[in-house]
């Protein structure tokens, strides 16, 4: 299960290897990158026995990281390609995190939830391309270096703040031959908050709702009726921050929630199993876009005071490694 | 315990000998009161021993109803007051749970939580008086026929929906001889959207943060907001409805939840006890009037939605005796 990088193929540094990161750091090492990983919590594991992943569409993705680092700092070569894939959390501090692995050339790629989740990054590294991407997937970790891959798997990535770039498009052609669908987007933010209009929504309702699946959020009119009113105000937001997004957007999220199985949106498994929740990304970032935009949001506020007093009454605040 | 009903003291009937219903009405048997009670569940406890019922300022109030009825058809003497102490939910109708109870010149006295909750005794009984009372009382049901109160007691009551009337006076007379604090309204119905206005706020946002106490829903400023701005909505309800709230109430109300110790809502205990919530007396009438007066009620709809949901997730619908 050792792949040898082939002298094309790009080094690639992964962030935050959970579920996310190593399912896609597995897809590139299998195209012959040079991936390396940092992992602090499971650290010997990996080194030890690489990470085992199995994917129902792709077999077996199982790979033995080139380096399995503890922290950035340990990194002697900048990447080609820096991918970050830890969850967006007030205990992080990504940008510190990968500050040390940064190089002149490298390319921060950002697969992460939410939106205005970029600006950090492009501030604290203005000379450094940066993509943005959404994940499309449905991985989970279960366990130690171990992630099972159990259903699609899309990506919708572009450069940061707009336009495509050959970084974008190289990393997207190794994807789309490892068998992950790529969608190029010149406007990858306006992407952000199309999927961000479902998850602002749906995600601060299934924990408000006590850990809700996506069945019983629609179960009831007034249930859909409030969905449908935070996904509105979320467009409104995203409208004028000058990313209008489509007539009917709205329609099309409610109908392919109710085609899908029911199911339970991250917020509410990190919810029920006491993690840390991606609140500000998902939710809170939309509310102080709107307060700066001056657009009234009245739902989202009521659903972020929620989240907020949900918050408060635990202690989320343990590292993640 | 057994007490002798004065040949001057009204004869009671309490629906819903729950821990309102049964301290209430052991504060009327021991004013010489003859009460009667009509308890389904706890039928045959009551029937054999009476009510236990320790409150710690008024010491022990047990008593033995002169009767106790499975229902109210089994009443052969229409009451002088028939007490409605039940909890206001979507499984009860009580009109007509009290209909065959109802004599010409009985006196309904409207022991409950919520707004709007009268007009259907008032339709269905037009020619008798209705009493509209808010109890503000800690009592709780420890075991069948056993009740603890707690603490305060307090009722304001008047006739509905409006004045004071005789029946009104002659009932807080009994209570006040009896320690409990009486305050009589002639527009008890104002006095009701008083409390709603926190009620509607504190009471979903405890179930929907998951059983959230008082301090808790105050711990962080987008938390407090929440719960200001859930108020303000009611009190623009109320106002539309004729019964505008004084300036300061909202300040009030929050500092006075600030003063007491933290405490969970009546709803959030029902929540955590998987029993049936007044969704609809404390949250939906209010919901309703705003959509019928053309309020925006962002805030409330928003919650109202959640506990919507969180509602059709649970089967709830076990009777109550």
């Amino acid at each position: 299960m050792v792949q040898e990088s082939s002298a094309s193929a790009p080094a690639v540094l992964i962030a935050g290897a959970g579920a996310i990161g190593s399912f896609y750091g597995a897809v590139l090492a299998h195209q012959g990158c040079a991936v390396d990983v940092i992992s602090r919590s499971d650290h010997d594991v990996v080194s030890a026995r690489g990470i085992h992943i199995h994917s129902a569409s792709l077999g077996d993705l199982s790979f033995r990281p080139r380096q399995v680092l503890r922290s950035a700092s340990d990194c002697r070569h900048p990447p080609d390609y820096l991918l970050v894939c830890t969850k967006v959390l007030d205990s992080l501090d990504p940008v510190a995190m990968i500050r040390p692995a940064v190089g002149p050339d490298t390319v921060i790629v950002l697969i992460q939830n939410g939106v205005e989740i970029e600006p950090p990054y492009a501030s604290a590294f203005p000379d450094n391309d940066i993509i943005s991407a959404l994940a499309f997937v449905a991985v989970s970790r279960t366990g130690p270096a171990e992630v099972r891959h159990k259903a699609y798997g899309h990506l919708v990535l572009g450069h940061y703040p707009a336009g495509l770039g050959d970084a974008a498009r190289r990393l997207s052609g190794l994807f789309e031959a490892g068998g992950v669908n790529c969608t190029l987007s010149d406007n990858v933010v306006s992407a952000r908050w199309e999927k961000c209009v479902w998850n602002a929504a749906f995600n601060p309702a299934s924990v408000a709702g006590g850990g809700l699946d996506t069945a019983a959020m629609l179960a009831t009119d007034e249930g859909e009726k409030m969905i449908r009113r935070a996904m509105a105000e979320v467009c409104a937001v995203a409208a004028a921050c000058s990313y209008p997004q489509r007539d009917g957007l709205i329609e099309d999220h409610i109908a392919g929630t109710r085609r899908m199985p029911p199911y339970k949106t991250s917020m509410a498994l990190d919810f029920e199993q006491r993690r840390e929740m991606e609140i500000e990304a998902i939710l809170g970032n939309v509310v102080r876009a709107a307060r700066r935009e001056n657009v009234a949001v009245p739902a989202l506020e009521t659903l972020y005071g929620l989240l907020n007093m949900i918050g408060a009454t635990r202690d989320d605040s343990a590292g993640r490694g």
